[in-house]
């Protein structure tokens, strides 16, 4: 069984999944020289070396710290630097100046050997005494925030490279998001009525899923597919960043102060569209879904269409009919919290219920989310104007 | 029966209607000085000038130019002036340069007076003819417009005058920020179930209250008043505009950037509080409703109390129990489309649906609003860290 | 005698030349409507209410204050106001918060009469005692501080005037920017050796134009009268403003990101050139003398021509050849203190020497400088990106 | 010889002095991690990668091209990326853009030797043809240039890791700005008259230095040492920073702006001064010349001492009699063109000409200077607010 495949893997131990996921983010990293580690192009973009040294930074202070009397520290100045925002836990650097030269790229290697080595011997005394349950659970937490930031090196570091003059490719001839939509073009009806929403049962969930209420629903469609390059060329052709009505009042304003025509990525040369991929610069697919677009694009989309975006909650109650997975799709829910909602004691409280304003939820899961780590309940959330995940467009009416 | 009395009264003629409201507007402005037409302290803030010339120029633009054929507009170069927002129309004046000295205000006076000529040989005609339906639904639109733009002409002063180094008074010993908060400190209980939300029947609404539909409502408890003064200083002797974990993510950042510790217009001298208010600085009378705060403070108040915002929906289910209309109260709803929401027709269109996103509802009324200007439906919104409205909190668990 | 004319006047008393440049002041507000006293469009630009205001400040802060024990401030809150820059006498009103409805423009006037009455009663008093030398200074530099806000006046008035939609005129038919360029195109031959540069003999100088020293310069050549509009529009239609080899660095950024390509107020439409004047939008005068523009435009058209801008030095020792006064001229010196340049003692002091950095001299006057304002020493200055000033352009070589 | 020896040395060939400079530079490369090449703290610190590159490009771009009629172009796109300000010569990346990862380091250090074989070839043929004299000039200019961007590189460096939060050292126990301040206390006096100021002779020299010219000048002293730290800290001790009528107008602003209270660098704990160094943090060395201060402080500085700056002219008519060399001494003299002043034709015409506004001029030359790349007419010019050179300050009167 490859690390690959125990990192989606439920019925892996706790150890082999901690090992799995780290594992996971070595492979990550494979392609890159050091200097790749380094630039942050805009404050939303860490560093890949941020990226990899924050979700040890995760193990270390959460876990090993507490459970492991005699661990040592490996730098206690990394608690520092590499915290992103928990304030409970101590000061943090600013989220802007994530581009160091120091530690060096060799350091943060050496961190994560230390943190792997110290869990690992932890994790492989399970089975013996106290406070497993706390344990299991940080652990598990840790291995989901990981899997995040995974996803997060990628689109980071895409957006990285496609501001590099040069255009590097992270991996040649590696174009992920050219594969077609998936699913049929036709809308799906779901009769309305009362629907339970949120995460069930024994598996892991973040906070936000919780708790599990009731939800009523007026009948709705849903389409089978994401909207694809070709349909959004069209939404362009027809003039549709440019005609206001189609826009909210903020969108109208960002597109015209940004100067916004097109998708991020997406280039047009002599009328022929490209966009940056994983590769490098490519052409554009047909029938490839739409990605990299904003919450204001999505929904500018859905009004050209005559349609609209779904809420979250007709989302997930229609989720089993639908082949989701290729991208975060924006729905027209904010991020707010369930009815019953409760932040969990201590640091970790802080893991999503400070960001439940002013941020739409996505839901689905993308061509960079990691085996294993998605469920028709999970909640993402970004501001709408935030276009460097794999997000896409699904409709409703 | 006086004008004032009239603006609410619902079984008066349209035209009777319409006069009134024009009065009252008036009425508003006989304090003023020249001057204090002109300023405009911050973009969000409208001169007074501005205030009045944008609701006449709504019924000359949507009304006399199209249901009077020999209307003579009084200055061609006004629509462009004071067109607030509707990019259908026509060009339109940036937000943030309404700080004009001419026209005068004298002209403006003389543009109301003209306008209001003409509107009223126009509905005194009405019960003979076409377009009925659509000049009444028109003018009620215009006659609501106006009664909004009179709560903003007060918040907008108020804002203004604060902004003075001589800090005037409005109208001297008036102070109605001081009137003790109404209803009771209990909590009032409310079954869960389904819930009728949204407008019915005949009378007038806005656009956004509609469709009624149903909402699966938990149980849940709802304040008798809201927040006062007096408690919301235990709030900040507790420490809490330094206590991160009571706060969201981006209220955090706002009160730091921005070197926040207590709602808009309060100060404090030696240990004593003081706040401005229409009257000008006035002590801080303790059993008042707090005023002024943000949607950011109003969310971690009901954090460190342990309790939370209702959501809007809570607040329409529990409306008829609860004593409102001191405050705007913001509750813990995005500002989004009802299932079924349509926007109108032509220009009008733009009148809500493209401000959904990012802001927060807040239900009820406040102190400024106008009689006759709210019901239980309401939904007024705002984004989340804007305070110069007569905003409050009450809460809910 | 005339105010206009003892306004210039060196043989009237002191308080006849006060009183004239007083009523001077009043009779520049003559065309104004209460509303136009307002308005600050951007920073450097001072709204009309302050500049009578503060000028009047000047009386009484640095010389009633001190000279009459008995003065009874008119309002003590005025010196906060109306302090433009100087530290040392306490707090100041930030520069960019100058557009205040409070006071009224009718309380600016009668502050004015409470200090004109007061000066006149002090001034009528001279002749008898001590502190005359001291109260006789300090009263010529007011007068002069004032000349330089009457022309401030009328500049800052034509900028907030443009400013506005509907582009009022200050006087109709008022178009002083037309008078055609004096002087001959030819250049004036001067030869090189050791001048005196600097302020001689007994009348009001300003500190910066001391002390009187000796300069060296080669010989060179001076252009007897300034480059006028059809001269630079030859500079336009050439590419000068596509051309960075023409510009400084800092004014090649400059024109880019202020998307510049004509002098200040111009307008082009259908290809004819119009320009705002003081009179309101008029046609563009070929033969007039090219104004508001910036040191980089009058260096960069310099560059163009193949010739160059003189230094002041220059320019002081050409000036008795040259026919001047129409614009304000811009040289190519940097505006430093001479040597043996000394701040006089106290607040007073704040008045030059703290300006010595960042700024071009500009030589001459212009059509706005008061009558008996202006000798061949003075020395003004202005940041080199600046153009709401009568500047102008005198070529050397 | 070494290489450190013939870069200073003038009896070499060009191509000995061109090989030194190059090797020079590299030595300045040693200490350095790869990280260490990429981060741009802020917009005037450009990153190791791009001096070496953009110093390379010089030879590639005016030289080689020119030349070497076979000469391959080791890469296009290099041009555009390492071309500093060079409009004449094409496009040009952004100024704040040059933190980039591609191309890597090792593709840099490849470059350069490319450049370096291309250039020992053609400078091996000399003495047999044409254009050698604008090839031997070149050669020169691109030598003085390398050495400019050497004296860059180690400010930009230190400015860069004293921005990282592990303040790594340059080298472990460099301290060069601790060595005492050479000269002697004393004011040297000079007695007026003509000077001849500028460049004479056969050697290198900049355009800026030309063209000799007289300059008539007062009698004046000059002071035999730079002002050291201990001198610097009873300014700072005495209020300095806080009292407003020592600075420019500007100055005050800037200070207040960005919370300045000591030289950059300087860190105070517990009442004991100590700064950033080429080694590191270190104890300030009080009889070491101050350093790292703007021209607004080294002018408030002389203003608080009864003093002040020297002008550029006096600087250079007083050198002979001088220990200069430590520190960069800012001069009371904006950067303006010598009367005679002529750009060089084409694309080198840029290199000084257009910074000729809003810049002060600094004389002598600095601990970070290369040998042989100072002489007493040298002209060095920044901002008055810059501090990342290795400044410092020479009293006059």
């Amino acid at each position: 069984m490859t690390a690959a495949v125990i990192q989606g893997a439920s019925h892996a131990t706790l150890k082999e999944r901690f090992l799995a996921v780290r594992s996971a983010t070595m492979a990550l990293c494979e392609p890159l020289e050091t200097e790749d580690y380094i630039p942050q192009p805009v404050v939303d973009v860490s560093p890949p070396k941020w990226n990899i040294a924050h979700t040890t930074w995760f193990f270390e202070e959460f876990i090993l710290r507490r459970f492991v009397p005699a661990y040592s520290v490996f730098d206690d100045r990394f608690a520092y630097l590499f915290n992103s925002y928990y304030n409970t836990v101590g000061d943090r650097s600013a989220r802007d100046r994530r581009s160091l030269s120091r530690p060096t790229v060799e350091e943060i290697f050496a961190y994560r050997r230390h943190v792997d080595e110290a869990m690992s011997g932890l994790l492989g005394t399970l089975g013996d005494g106290t406070d497993h349950d706390d344990l299991a659970e940080l652990t598990t937490l840790g291995i989901n925030h990981e899997q995040q930031h995974q996803e997060l090196f990628l689109s980071d570091l895409k957006f990285s490279f496609a501001s590099e003059p040069f255009k590097p490719a992270y991996r040649s001839g590696f174009h992920p998001e050219n594969e077609s939509a998936r699913g049929s073009v036709d809308r799906i009806a779901i009769g309305g009525g009362n629907f339970e929403i949120g995460h069930r049962g024994e598996g892991f969930c973040f906070d936000n899923e919780l708790a599990r209420h009731t939800v009523f629903l007026e009948p709705f469609e849903i389409s089978g597919r994401c909207v694809t390059n070709s349909e959004f060329l069209e939404f362009i052709s027809d003039g549709g960043y440019r005609t206001h009505s189609l826009w909210h009042s903020d969108g109208w304003d960002w597109i015209r102060s940004q100067d916004i025509s097109a998708p991020l990525y997406w280039s047009n040369e002599d009328g022929e569209w490209s966009h940056f991929t994983l590769g490098g610069m490519d052409r554009l697919e047909p029938d490839a879904p739409v990605t990299h677009v904003s919450y204001y694009e999505a929904s500018a989309y859905a009004e050209w269409s005559g349609l609209r975006l779904p809420t979250e909650f007709e989302w997930e109650a229609a989720s089993s009919s639908l082949d989701w997975g290729q991208r975060w799709e924006w729905t027209n829910s904010a991020y707010l919290p369930y009815p019953g909602f409760r932040k969990p004691a201590g640091a970790v409280g802080e893991y999503n219920g400070k960001f439940m304003i002013n941020q739409m939820v996505l839901r689905g899961a993308s061509l960079a989310t990691p085996a294993g780590h998605s469920r028709p309940t999970y909640r993402n959330f970004f501001h709408p104007h935030l276009r460097w995940q794999f997000t896409g467009i699904r409709l409703a009416r």
